[in-house]
């Protein structure tokens, strides 16, 4: 089990690190402070050392590795659907990016280190944003599987887009920084969890499906698995910003209560939202006995995201 | 000729103004200040409205009817290039919102109205412009011809992503904020207004060759014509801030110069920036010369530029 998560982590790690839009052709460090011109067909600096920066943080690559895992409950030639784990990881970079900033949640750190507008100032921060999330487009559309298979590619790109879009993602993050301080209430947190998080752990399972050519029900099925596993993710992330460590998460901690955000322990409970998580992870793992055995490795794997806060 | 301009631009305000993504379907004004939970599948509030907001500022359209003309010199039914004239528009607006930030230009000021970020706070501006960027390519992705032209459609998608971003415009906008009160240097002022202009120009001209099954020849010609055009259009910008009316502009004219900004008259001067939009629009019309008569309209489209400098 963990070797294979490490397997398709350290695959999308190397696509990541590899990939040919961040490489100086030249090897050099192309600076515009010194007042040379960027070479044509390069990423000027300093936005290119401002999107590896928080590309190449450490992180889990949980969305990147759902993505290759679910078109693996189908298919053997996982390798083929990395451009689209790299621009689901590009994605959900630069909603980070973007979440930091001081008109946002003004957030100074992130995964441990200095968040990317302490770093490369806002202006570039904004920019290496909407660059990564460009680029996530960018990428996928280069893909070589868009040549073998157009009509599956499409449908992947689009449904990435529609999770990451103003019905998906942005929606949730829309209501998140809107309703800072106002009272925590049921439906309002389930919204937030629902998009701000879970679309983005959707998007990938159904992404990979989708590349895989699945049928409506495996779809079903994908969707179901998505939307409880990212429930439960991040049922687990508001209890560790409450009761977790901050060397440990790499972030300050207690953040959420003091700016007053919709959290689910915020309407239930501590005790609650730990049953609820374990409740939305059992019907994630109900949800992939459409696969049969094929779909152990997904299993284990949300089973794994309720050990952090047991 | 300006007739067809106009039939065009009508065509593109009305998609433009019936997104349904940007539709309630209840009629009725979703808000969050109420704590009402907004509506599943529809684009919550206040997103929704910042989205609008910047999205239906009058404009000239130039963007996307260079896009539904440049489909027109090969084929008839221009229509169906309607999802991706509308798309570029959003990726044009999106880069106005962020470029208005406090962070990048401050600017208070777009097309005669207060800027985005002054109508709906930072946090909203930030997220609306991530919201159209993404939208654009949920528009594209959703476009009739996706399902009828998959090839051509995903080809479309991606010069348009290209041009768009960290190679293309935002490599533009990185160097344009970097640069602020550097010495203007006729290489750095080039490489800006080839990328933060052009690049959204040459876009639109080579998507919509492209889904009306453009030749190479006459995709060459396409980049000549668009990146000729995007330089004349920068400069005549640069003149028009110098000496342009700000009531006729609906913005503060006299920016650049406050800001440091590199621009061509600071380079060049005013005479020379003058004599060197004409060249670029001679080159734009020249280019065009291999579609014959049926590039008339693109050319005339290009000599217009120069009116408002004259």
């Amino acid at each position: 089990m963990l070797e294979r998560y490490a397997v398709y982590r350290q695959a999308v790690d190397e696509v990541l690190t590899n990939l040919s839009l961040l490489q100086s052709g030249s090897g050099e460090l192309v600076t515009c402070a010194s007042g040379t011109t960027p070479l044509e067909g390069e990423v000027p600096e300093p936005l290119k050392s401002a999107m590896v920066y928080s590309l190449l943080l450490p992180g889990k690559r949980i969305r990147p590795v759902l993505l290759l895992a679910s078109y693996a409950l189908l298919r053997e030639d996982w390798q083929e659907a990395l451009p689209f784990a790299a621009a689901v990881e590009m994605i959900h970079t630069y909603s980070l990016i973007h979440d930091d900033l001081p008109a946002m949640d003004d957030d100074d750190y992130r995964r441990g280190k200095p968040a990317n507008h302490r770093v490369f100032g806002e202006n570039i921060a904004i920019l290496a944003g909407d660059g990564l999330l460009n680029m996530a487009y960018e990428t996928m559309l280069s893909a070589p599987v868009c040549v073998k298979k157009p009509v599956q590619a499409l449908a992947a790109i689009k449904v990435i887009a529609e999770k990451a879009g103003v019905r998906g993602m942005i929606a949730g993050q829309t209501l998140d920084v809107k309703l800072e301080g106002s009272m925590p209430q049921g439906e309002l947190v389930a919204y937030i969890h629902r998009h701000k998080t879970a679309d983005l752990i959707t998007a990938p399972v159904l992404a990979g499906l989708l590349l895989a050519d699945a049928r409506d029900q495996q779809l079903r099925c994908g969707q179901r698995y998505g939307e409880s596993l990212g429930l439960a993710f991040q049922m687990v992330d508001d209890l560790l910003d409450l009761t977790g460590d901050a060397q440990a998460m790499g972030k300050h901690t207690g953040m959420d209560a003091v700016r007053g955000k919709m959290t689910w322990p915020a309407v239930v409970g501590i005790e609650q939202t730990r049953r609820d998580a374990e409740l939305a992870v059992r019907d994630a793992v109900e949800a992939l006995e459409c696969f049969g055995s094929s779909g152990e490795f997904l299993q284990v794997l949300a089973q794994e995201t309720l050990v952090r806060v047991k």
